[in-house]
């Protein structure tokens, strides 16, 4: 079974709820940057794939940036005047900005409200904050909460520590016939939000579990990581070996009801863009195409100037682009089986086209070769053409040694598989030969 | 009397109507890819051009393929229990299966079924069918006449023959300034089928015809040969010398009612890839441009990766998009004399924007050269501009070493003859030299 | 104060009520390509900036042409048989023909009319006739005079003298950081017509009165020349110096309501292309982008292939495309100050533009450095972007050596201001270097 099998014998809907039972399971853990959440993400991950975890001590210099305090917390509330829990992190993480410092004290309704972030327009929504940065605490309440707030005394608890530790992060890697390396890379430093990136680390997960059995031309390696100093830190211990890496994509949002999009890498006509915009031309769906720009996730590192790495970023709805992103409604209802399956279905054909995208040689460059005597041809002419001669009249002309399967399903507006046949039944019959061979 | 001269004297109406009635001549005559149906035609061409006639043995091996048995056919019918001849060669020579073996033998109508081709969609027409490469037999009739068909004996009978003997084609050469050539070729192995390729064929002639008494500056080969491996045939013969040909055309169905389509080469920007749409864009009338594709007319050998000469090909309505394609309906009917005379002027067109298509220098470079003191420009200055003046100042603007006539035309937007007839001026007046000189 | 806080503080309303009144001042002078109205002209602009006056003695050769004799007119008329001056140079200086020879003599009317040029379309409007190379005289009126005209003895009157004297032009050359220069031209030959090009010369008078105090990096070089013959004439006494000029602009018909339209250079994507298309597109106006082409004002010489300079031209209302042009309705009422100020502002915003486009080096090319810790990023991580930070993220990204500012501006879709200021901002922060340096 390769990698093509694999696409045709998928049981879709099967990997669609698996998929959407592995976001169920994560979805209470208050992940951070650093602390133990994040780590029992990681061993949650491991019960479905291999997985290194590495540890990066506070302190490390990576690039520009220093590895931060581990983050952890216990719990967190704002009480009345009555003792009653009114804000409780124990109902949601989001309650508490992410990576707050230890507090407990007494205060007015006035000095509170300055550490109080809500989301006006969403009056039933928590906002999800984060202040990794600057040391600092706050949390997040619906509008229609905070509305209600009376001007009396309240006592404030977070019961968190900001301390010298670790950065965690995961990381598997198995190896193909090349050394070459395709990348994949989700955030998983966010806490309950289920699109933003349970989705893309369900997805990253499920490409690992079902690939890592398979035969594979690439390597593979895939990261957990917690987003921007997570890839940071990763760029800088692995930058003597980054030139591996011939393909990669980044992860997010791949569970919602939008259409899938996918952001080209800086290079922009890198084989994986060119890659991930066959797959979507000829999957029969809406997409977008969006354009590099240096925000976004972490292809904003893999592609800086010194990298430029062959790496863009698959999504269904782009970050910032849903009115939940950021938020509680980023929730379990956001995401669905049919959607996460879909995205799946799309990574492994783009994952598909990059594995087979060789360039041949047409042994017969003189003239076409004659088809129908090795049985390859219609046999009374008539006037309706068999698609499947006319893609190996596409790969036989363009077979000169310029054109890879990929340029010529291109060129010719074939679907990747049809010319990939083609080119196997031509193979088959010597006409054409692999250009490396 | 140059090409241009000729372009502007001719009567285009009579060459139409000698092409239709060089047509006419031609449609009774059953033709194949080999056999005496094929020399009668090369006969009937040589009445108005000089053409050599080669003959190719049975089994020669010309690259990948074998050429294939001589077919000459006599009579065919099928009678029906009271010996009457129900399907009739005599009455249109698309009844038999192109290439059908001989055969005399009684059978019931469902073992004849086997071998019948009908159009249901069209029931008053006959199919055209072959079966090159395949032994085999079969009758064409029209779907009505098919339905109508009795439950009883039939006698079926095909007086062919399928030997060892020849491939024959047409080739006529005549040398111009430079040994480098232009390229006509046009499949002439069709039976009674006008648009394609009588039509290809009348046209063809005709511009051995007319061109051959010019003074040129290429040298010109016309080709009449069966497609496929009459192409192929040819180019292995030929292969030692391809490289000459520096342009070409393929004609085909360059009679019918559509607007002109031209099918760029496999280059796609080739000289005559650009002088075919230039002439397409300033006739005034609808016009397709298509991108190259391995199937079609003997482009496709031209254009195999080993030759990859600059062939394209001028059509009316393409292979396969007129309902009449392949059918009895493609009679005399359906190709008309203005239809044939406007694909002839416009092939002439593309020929001499071929023909003239020089580089210039200005000889003057540094600044305009002043025009009115040699009578070139109007003498008092007023709004309105005067139009060849302004080809005047395209052709001495962009005569800079890098810029052909047709590359200022497609820049400037006027029509090549405008500028060529500036660049002329120019000359006579010593501001422009031809960068070769 | 630099350009960029001069195009921040200025007065766009009084520099638009200057410019229409020196507009006013220059509008009655009898301008032509030679003689003492264009001498009075020059010493005109002399009172607002400092300028060079070059006089070049008739007969002289400037490439294939020759500096003509100069032109001088006193009086002229048409006197009707009760000698009344029913034409009368007094009223309008385009009553005669431009360059008309002295002439003195009665004659009829019929004789006359060979002499008298009107637009019958526009039966009020005088029209303005140039006779510069070819000796002849003549007279310009409306169409309803030259209707009511009756059938009488004619006093014709020309007192102008055509002798051997001097081309005139203006230079104004101040130098910059760099001996690169800027070259700003403008058509000077005109008599009483306002767009064209009195808006073009006011333009260039106050772009360089409010420039020629400011630091700048190039130098600059201001032409007041007569059409055609004015800059022929002056490449060819500077063609060994032409290759210092890096950019350049010719103005023209600066000050009519059209929209703004600027006319590439013959190399079509030089930084003056990109940098004027820059500024249109972000100006929030509509503006008209046109190629280049061989005909229009000085940018004919500039781009004459042996120069082909990169000169681009910029107007509001292209020559020939307003129906004033070339009319007595191109006067003080055709031109306006609110327009003639735009076309200041973006004039000033390209030179902006050039000047500011520098190409810098991400000193920190690894990852992105950590804007947070320099104060440059929010602290509270949340949904709403900072468009500045978006800036500076896209200029580290692409600060890679191979992109200019103007490079990152179009690449990102922000003004160029905005990406100026993150480049400042990055280079204050140490996080940017020049290339150069």
């Amino acid at each position: 079974m390769n990698i093509c099998d694999l696409r045709m014998s998928l049981q879709v809907d099967t990997v669609g709820r698996e998929m959407y039972q592995f976001i169920s399971d994560l979805y209470p853990i208050c992940r951070s940057i650093t602390g133990n959440g994040f780590r029992e993400t990681l061993h949650n991950i491991q019960r479905h794939m291999p997985l290194e975890i590495h540890e990066i001590a506070t302190g490390s210099q990576v690039f520009d940036w220093t590895v931060p305090k581990e983050w952890n917390i216990r719990d967190a509330y704002v009480k009345n005047s009555r003792g009653e829990r009114i804000i409780d992190f124990r109902k949601s993480n989001l309650h508490v900005v992410n990576y707050s410092v230890p507090i407990r004290k007494k205060m007015s309704l006035s000095e509170l409200k300055e550490h109080l972030f809500t989301l006006p327009d969403h009056p039933d929504w928590i906002p999800y904050r984060t202040s990794y940065y600057k040391e600092s605490w706050g949390f997040c309440l619906s509008h229609k909460q905070w509305s209600a707030l009376e001007d009396e005394e309240y006592e404030v608890y977070i019961d968190a520590s900001l301390e010298n530790g670790h950065l965690t992060y995961g990381e598997c890697y198995f190896q193909g016939n090349e050394l070459n390396e395709v990348l994949i890379s989700c955030h998983a430093c966010h806490p309950s939000l289920c699109n933003d990136n349970l989705s893309g680390i369900a997805l990253a997960v499920f490409l690992a579990k079902y690939l890592h059995s398979l035969p594979l031309r690439y390597s593979y390696r895939f990261l957990f990581i917690p987003g921007t100093i997570g890839s940071i830190t990763w760029l800088c211990l692995n930058e003597h070996q980054v030139s591996k890496i011939k393909h990669g994509l980044v992860l997010a949002n791949v569970g919602d009801s939008g259409s899938s999009t996918y952001k080209k890498s800086r290079r922009s006509d890198a084989e994986i863009d060119r890659a991930a915009i066959h797959v979507l031309k000829h999957c029969g769906e809406d997409y977008e195409i969006v354009d590099f720009s240096p925000y976004g996730y972490d292809e904003r590192q893999f592609c800086s100037p010194a990298f430029n790495l062959p790496v863009g970023c698959l999504m269904r709805t782009p970050h910032g682009c849903f009115p939940e992103y950021h938020t509680s409604a980023d929730n379990l209802d956001l995401v669905q089986p049919s959607y996460l399956a879909n995205s799946f279905l799309k990574c492994l054909s783009v994952l598909s086209v990059l594995e087979n995208n060789l360039t041949y040689i047409n042994k017969n460059p003189k003239c076409e070769p004659q088809l129908g005597k090795r049985g390859l041809y219609r046999a009374i002419g008539g006037p309706e053409g068999d698609v499947d001669e006319l893609a190996m009249l596409w790969v036989l002309n363009l077979s000169d040694g310029s054109h890879s399967l990929l340029d010529i399903a291109t060129q010719s507006g074939y679907p990747f598989e049809m010319i990939q046949r083609a080119a196997n039944v031509l193979q088959e019959h010597s006409l054409l030969k692999e250009q490396s061979l």
